[in-house]
């Protein structure tokens, strides 16, 4: 069982999600987290999949994502030599007792408190997936009604060489 | 035309992800970015979908999303009663002139710096899309290697009515 992170470069096209998802669920692979974003370029999106799998099988996807014709690029985001984030909105349900007490761990870990109502905070939290976990676990003590997470995105460190799953000739096709 | 931040609660299942998507796909509708991540609950997945369209063919879409079977609950995030994020990862080729210059713009913004090397910059923002919009365009001036956003995700604020888009009996299955 391996987890991996990977980020996949893709055209802005409508069906280039269904095609990869369908990749994963042909196996009946859940993906644990999946984002996709604008870029740099408005032609061009950027997908985050974290996923979990047998080793073998999760070589076979990737390369069967690098042969969709939407596919420009596709690398693994190792922990090692990359950055990855997260982001989290919890809507807490607090009284007053409770509410210095939600407050304090919001300051420990360095949480906005995006929204405010005699019964409810909402905080937000930005930072690495293990500090989410963390975070979140501090406050199971609490009443906890909604949480949303992103899933993961990150990009390679600067100092990282870029080792792209397999380059396509985009100018070729 | 018509933009839409989608909320759906979704089960974690492999396929739902597919099922969702080819309901936009099938109209050629490009989902304009989308995240999945855990919940409260680790049954349940979120997923928070951003799309432009015609109304009427939305209206339709949500109705179908609606009849899907691991489809627990679909609410319309709007922006006057939710809390809408995204969080954006930006590296920025930087020499030692600019680097100051870059920074300055990280404080106004209260960017985190998560990345440096003598040539790079790697930033950190977490915000209202429009911020996020902001912040990219001051960067215009610089060299942008690569951006990552994970696309928005929210939460209906503490007094938001809930207004579901459909019920759906979970018991009743």
């Amino acid at each position: 069982m391996r987890k991996m992170v990977l980020s996949i470069l893709v055209d802005n096209t409508s069906g280039v999600l269904n095609r990869i998802a369908s990749l994963f669920t042909r196996r009946a692979y859940n993906i644990d987290s999946l984002t996709v974003g604008e870029t740099e370029d408005p032609k061009l999106s950027r997908m985050t999949i974290a996923v979990r799998g047998d080793d073998l099988v999760l070589d076979q996807i990737v390369k069967q994502i690098n042969k969709l014709v939407d596919v420009r690029e596709i690398v693994e985001l190792k922990p090692s030599d990359s950055v990855i984030r997260e982001l989290v909105l919890v809507k807490v349900k607090v009284g007053k007792e409770e509410r210095q007490q939600v407050k304090t761990i919001t300051e420990i870990f360095r949480c906005k408190i995006v929204d405010f109502t005699s019964e409810s905070l909402m905080i937000e939290l930005a930072g690495a997936p293990t500090k989410i976990d963390a975070f979140l676990e501090m406050l199971k003590d609490y009443k906890i009604d909604e949480i949303v997470r992103t899933g993961m995105t990150g990009l390679l460190r600067g100092s990282a060489d870029k080792v792209v799953l397999e380059t396509i000739d985009v100018e070729g096709r």
